[in-house]
């Protein structure tokens, strides 16, 4: 087999055959296909797509790639959770604990924040003394004792995906449904749950900017599950405003904990309770996810959902404390300015996409992977959309490292709400489930 | 400016400006683009294809990354001439006198031989002693001295094609008009002739198979040269058999010694005449190429353009004697064997690539870049198409360096004959012009 065949095949409008996926993709890990056939190659994807079944069989190479987990021993059923990366997306923190309260196994490996979305690992890091870098062996341990463990990918995990993503991210050729879905799901395969919950985000804050897009994405990905022997549902969710008030690491550790007890921002909440819910559904508990909802209202007001990350927490190296007291534990800003506004009226959207940029720039993300974050800063929304605001509302707190970083994200910050002055309508959260 | 900016344009549709198109090529000259974006952003280009006036912009910033030779100050009109290439292509050897012969002057920078097809450096090489490395103040002596110089291209020419041809070899992005027409034109853009002439081949020898994507090529490039103050003209000749008889590197210089007599095959001469006619015509003397065959042919029955010839060898350092006793100057193969057949009738067919592939085989040409070649070997032809044959017939000579190498040449040339019962229909040479 010959890396240019391929690339000429895939410019040709041509199938793969599986064989030839498994060859190009040990050809990624093993170093002999070069970048510039693959950068060729992903282009002639981009340009011609794949089937269904060319997907599943990319994906299922990619996942064969390096190491594969077994989870076959822990207690049934493993679920995993996936969500497309939005603003304010903290649900991974409520959902897991949540999860595993109400009889699931969540041994789950996260990512890091890149571009305008936060990534689970930055924000667990916030929590003093805890640590995601956890060997295969004590993970596995983990995950067995408490039901819960959150760790980062181990490079070991489908390696042709790192390479690939990386050429991808400087090549022009992250979007594509086919090579989106791929990356996602052979990961997910690699990371061995038999069960996984997908959210998949629409709007201008998310990666799939359309309704369609998203669909198309999400139902690909379910497809590639069943081709894999997995159990995948998915959810379509909004993404135009952000999630909940808080963006920033420890800030939405906080906002987690607090939603984690039931008093969490209600579109918060209620995401969590559909997305927890849908694990159940993967996992074979139930046929809707609100058929299991008293339960996980239950997990949740009783304290047993909380003290199940607090039970992680520990079990990771953190301070356990901040479940209790997430104000003494985690770091603070040491400057939060609010920001005002003028007019009356009715906040008509608040771009999710913008206020993710300006907390990258606080400090909150990265623009570059080898960035480091600062974990206290961020922004606290006061209104969101929908919400009736006067001459006197504070929008928003901004909790930054200087004053002048400060003075910088209020004025952005502002710019990112739209204040109408009639009622606006808002858009269902969950716009539908692929079970 | 950012490459991956413009691989996302090109990706999307979108037609790159002159400046992006100048930025990007000297990023391919000063390797601040990596190969990777390049080999994406050639797929991309292939994908979505460019604008005529785009590919002329693309064209002049190839040109443009190296050196320009000036060749204002040699006799006007300088007038170049350049095929697409085929098999037993020894036009240039022939051209090149019989113009400068009739008062143009050739200042031509030619290549190699690759793949199937021959190359003028590889033939002129068989001439003992003669150099084909001249440096550029030597070649522009000569070219004033001689009115004709044949030197190998300096590597100062045009070297963002040098990069970019490397890469789409090893890319799939061979097969692209706007690419194919920028390569070509950018070298002769750059070695500064007024005027050009071009030979486009059709045919299952040639590199354009169809005749529509001969003349699409033929079209964009002369467009390329008027958008660059070049006069420009094409001729879209045919290329299913092999040109002439011989196939070669010294066998094809002895042919093109006795076409400059005016004793060659019918179909080399014709082309001759054709293609030093289109330069004239491209040179502004002439509305028609056949306005000057009576010149052209009084030039070689007088053995002015013979002369002309072995002026230019002997300023290159070869044995001059080469002209008058090709046979005793030019290393000769110590096997030669004669390919049989038992059948009456016509000749339909010799396919001119399986020809190539056989005298590459015999070490006439190059299947890497770094192969050396076998000056003495190849084929030549007794019979072509539309010639009766019986069982006597020797359909050709196959001269080889072993017996061994001649055996299983032998076999191939025969099979490469298609020998019908009825009398075939012979396609014209030439299909047309474009000036």
């Amino acid at each position: 087999m010959d890396a240019l065949d391929l690339i000429v095949a895939k410019r040709d409008g041509g199938e793969h055959d599986a064989a030839s996926l498994e060859w190009l993709m040990r050809g990624v890990v093993d170093g002999s296909v070069p970048d510039y056939q693959l950068a060729a190659w992903l282009m002639a994807v981009v340009w011609h797509g794949m089937t269904a079944r060319e997907t599943a069989d990319l994906t299922r190479a990619m996942a064969a790639s390096g190491r594969q987990l077994d989870l076959t021993r822990l207690p049934h059923p493993t679920v995993d959770k996936h969500s497309t990366g939005g603003v304010g997306d903290k649900t991974t923190l409520v959902v897991g604990p949540l999860a595993a309260a109400t009889g699931l196994t969540v041994a789950k490996m996260s990512g890091r924040g890149l571009g305008h979305t936060g990534g689970t690992l930055d924000k667990l890091e916030s929590i003093p003394g805890l640590s995601v870098t956890l060997p295969v062996e004590r993970f596995m341990r983990q995950a067995a004792a408490v039901g819960l463990v959150i760790a980062g990918q181990t490079a070991e995990l489908a390696p042709a995906d790192r390479r690939l993503y990386a050429l991808r991210d400087v090549t022009g050729t992250v979007q594509s449904l086919p090579l989106i879905a791929a990356s996602v799901m052979s990961k997910k395969l690699a990371a061995g749950a038999e069960a996984i919950a997908l959210d998949v985000k629409v709007g201008s804050g998310a990666f799939m900017a359309t309704e369609a897009e998203a669909r198309a994405l999400a139902a690909l990905m379910v497809d590639i599950g069943r081709h894999a022997g997995r159990r995948v549902a998915a959810a379509l969710t909004m993404m135009d405003q952000p999630l909940g008030r808080a963006i920033g690491n420890a800030l939405e550790v906080r906002e987690a904990i607090h939603t984690l007890r039931g008093e969490g921002p209600a579109d918060l909440h209620a995401l969590c309770m559909a997305m927890a819910g849908l694990m159940h559904v993967a996992g074979g508990n139930a046929a809707q996810p609100e058929h299991v909802s008293e339960e996980l209202l239950e997990a949740l007001t009783s304290g047993r959902a909380a003290e199940r990350l607090q039970r992680m927490v520990e079990a990771q190296g953190g301070d356990p404390r901040v479940v209790d007291a997430p104000e003494r534990v985690l770091p603070a800003a040491p400057v939060v300015r609010p920001v005002e506004q003028a007019k009356d009226g009715w906040v008509a959207a608040v771009d999710a996409r913008a206020i993710g940029a300006v907390a990258v720039d606080l400090g909150a993300g990265r623009r570059r992977k080898e960035d480091a974050v600062d974990p206290a800063v961020g922004i606290v929304l006061h209104a969101k959309v929908g919400d009736r605001v006067d001459g006197h509302t504070h929008l928003a707190d901004v909790h930054a490292r200087t004053e002048e970083a400060a003075r910088l994200a209020v004025d952005r910050v502002r710019a990112a709400f739209v204040v109408a002055e009639a009622v606006p309508v808002v858009p269902p959260l969950i716009l539908g489930y692929l079970t």
